[in-house]
């Protein structure tokens, strides 16, 4: 009787334990959830970043400020070991705020927002004041060539497709027009180049971002309009085609500056050398504070440390926070420490970034083999109870992206709802009063809740 | 040969036409989103309904122009038939502005932010003054009794459960203090009752909401305070017992007043008997000026009529919007409503409510037999490329529940965000600046496109 007891006990062990495990983990997406939810600091912490130090650009005062104050964070928050990672940042300032305006046939004039995009060159001392050219895409602008173009401002007018239903996709058509405008309009003689904000809101704030100046040709400088301000510009270029604008930027470009990624890690008690990275990006642009992009991904990161120390059994695996620098113009940090972990040959299990906003989120996006998604894919019915249901997207991030490049590492990306995000993305609005608590806070739970998994079982 | 192949297609058509039903659902639905992000007019009127009219409580002024306001843009969107429906509702008024204060130990004096729950009666001329018995549940109150509560003033301070996902779990658990806890406190004979205001933020706006006088007992004033305000007077109730809190409220019930239902429709092609509602509630507290409670359902609604007016073919069932007044203080819109469907026999397919705000939708609530809880299910793939997945959700509405109750209408609840919803609900800030256009044009879309499936085959 005794062993045939026995013996069944075994049995049903044997064939329940995937069920038990199942249980045990639902208890522990429970246990973080309602953590996080009830103590959580990162609001609390993305308040302190947000409006005490401000907007943080690579090699800005308040980047260091920032990277000083992302250590001392790691520290309380019960990291084991918190350390520096040098990176030379690239050190872009924007100098005295910018000026431009609209000026019709009659010569009457108005004021209209703008923002040089990251990395512009400055006009000359006085301003530029040209002839504008409107053109909705490249295609149109090859058409006109230099005969229409040459001593010419280009007005690129790519607004938004609203019908998207991710804004990312809206974004990822539009960005074109920033990212190579400047370089394609002084291919054929402009002297300057004006990019319509990336954004679906219909206002006054402008939305600046980085570009890049090919090598071979004429650096022009080159802004952001607000959306009001495009409609207004578009208007009156309809009325009459000699419609003048004039813009004064005084931004330069500095020498590198040294900086870094802050790194703070919970050693695994079982597989130490087995490394779960989770981050965002710690600079943001200098217009406004940086409370969406990205300070959310960093405190959600730190507020991951705070909750997985505080366990009763320490994470398996090495569970190791990444405050990535210089996200927004060069990714020079996620660079670096890609480079490193390759040097050292460090096993990187994954990596996650949360870089969309503090926004409420719904999944997790897998950029990695199909056999690595089927295995995430079988935790989904443990975050269905938080509305965590699409497991389909496949951006990591791109800090982490490196590390995928160098070292094939699995990358997930946090996703969150993306209505609001470009309304605030790059411009002055991007501030900490445009965060919810607890749409923060359940971005930080989920990202505690895939890094708890990974650090039990790998992948 | 010509016969083989008319055989061959008779074939393929038979065989294939569900699965072309399935495409062009599919692209029904493309083109119902598709039209609504692009020329959606919800966000502009909502404008109108907020700001031009403003707060509009049942029998106030405000709610007569909202009914006037309305019909006009049905007639505008396109509904084929226009008409009010008759409802008596009761005429509450807040009358001059609250004031409250903390008189500590000491007698030192401090304001806090208070609102009269809405049908609360006034305080007597000059305000209450009484000391306060704070309570967390009734429990604690009934241990006290008449010995503890006799002419003091009850503090109901029972906070939301930050650890719901869904916040209307927390409401759910906290709202009776608002509804119940005045006539519970007059019981045991207290002079007035204050709850913490029914938010998981921490700020100073005080929300307010319906409660409900016992018949049998005293009536006596009540008030909710902001969240602020309850931790301050806990917090000086602590440091000493005998804390008095002082307030003034001026409210009054008036005459019961004629208001209406305002009713649009477009009558059905095929099966112009069967019907399909979808509505809001039009009438919203006097505290903001009701953007998201529940202006959203309301030009929801209204966008659902212009968009299914400009289809090329007409809906094969009667599609009607119901803007139900009422639903704060009485749901005598939705009891007459229901009354009248049921006098008259009509064939109600199912009714659709927006009344959760108008956040990102992410399902659709189904109050309905398991049977045709199936039926709906079957379209969810449908809905995936929207980000609409929940389906498990049961809840319909407030106004459209009586019709299930008098003639077992299956209920649909359009299913939204809740993070931010309490943190607007009730209060002065439930204003339109806290709208953002494609969350509430995503809700309009959602809305429309079951009510097109509604209308194309039934349930």
């Amino acid at each position: 009787m005794i062993r045939r007891n026995i013996t069944l006990l075994l049995f049903a062990l044997l064939f329940n334990a995937p069920v038990f495990a199942q249980a045990e983990d639902s208890t522990a997406l429970r246990n973080i959830y309602s953590e996080i939810l009830a103590n959580g600091k990162a609001y609390d912490w993305l308040r302190e970043l947000s409006c005490d130090i401000g907007g943080r650009l690579s090699g800005s005062p308040e980047a260091a400020k920032a990277v000083e104050w992302t250590r001392k964070k790691l520290i309380e928050a019960g990291a084991d070991t918190v350390y520096l990672q040098e990176v030379w940042v690239p050190h872009w300032v924007r100098g005295e705020k910018e000026k431009a305006s609209i000026i019709d046939a009659q010569g009457f004039s108005q004021q209209v927002p703008i923002c040089a995009l990251g990395g512009s060159v400055a006009t000359a001392k006085g301003g530029v004041t040209a002839q504008v050219i409107e053109v909705s895409n490249f295609d149109e602008l090859e058409k006109l060539g230099e005969a229409g173009i040459n001593g010419k401002i280009v007005f690129y007018n790519h607004p938004f497709d609203t019908k998207f239903i991710n804004t990312f996709n809206a974004y990822g058509e539009a960005v074109e027009y920033r990212w190579k405008g400047p370089s394609m309009a002084a291919k054929y003689g402009a002297v300057g180049s004006i990019v319509r904000s990336m954004t679906l809101a219909q206002d006054d704030y402008p939305h600046t971002g980085s570009m890049r100046y090919v090598d071979s040709l004429p650096r022009i400088p080159c802004c952001a309009i607000s959306t009001n301000g495009a409609d207004l510009l578009s208007s009156i270029l309809h009325a009459s085609a000699t419609t003048k604008f004039s813009f004064e930027m005084h931004c330069q470009s500095l020498d590198s500056v040294l900086s870094y990624n802050v790194i703070g890690e919970i050693r695994g008690a079982q597989f130490p050398e087995e490394v779960i990275v989770a981050g965002g990006h710690l600079d943001s642009w200098d217009t406004g504070d940086g409370a969406h992009d990205d300070g959310a991904g960093i405190v959600q990161s730190i507020e991951m440390i705070r909750t997985l120390s505080a366990l009763a059994e320490r994470p398996k695996r090495t569970v190791r926070m990444v405050a990535f620098m210089n996200e927004e113009n060069g990714t020079k940090g996620g660079r670096k420490y890609a480079e490193v972990a390759e040097k050292s040959r460090e096993k990187h299990v994954a990596a996650i970034e949360s870089d969309a906003g503090g926004f409420v989120p719904f999944g997790l996006g897998l950029q990695m083999t199909d056999d690595k998604k089927s295995k995430v894919r079988r935790w989904s019915s443990l975050f269905l109870p938080y509305n965590i249901w699409n497991f389909d997207e496949e951006h990591g991030g791109a800090d982490i992206g490196y590390l995928q490049q160098n070292m094939d590492t699995p990358l997930i990306g946090l996703v969150v709802e993306s209505q609001r995000y470009f309304d605030v993305h790059h411009a002055s609005i991007d501030t900490f009063d445009r965060i919810n608590k607890r749409e923060l806070l359940l971005g930080a739970a989920t990202m505690t809740s895939i890094v708890y998994l990974l650090s039990e079982y790998g992948l």
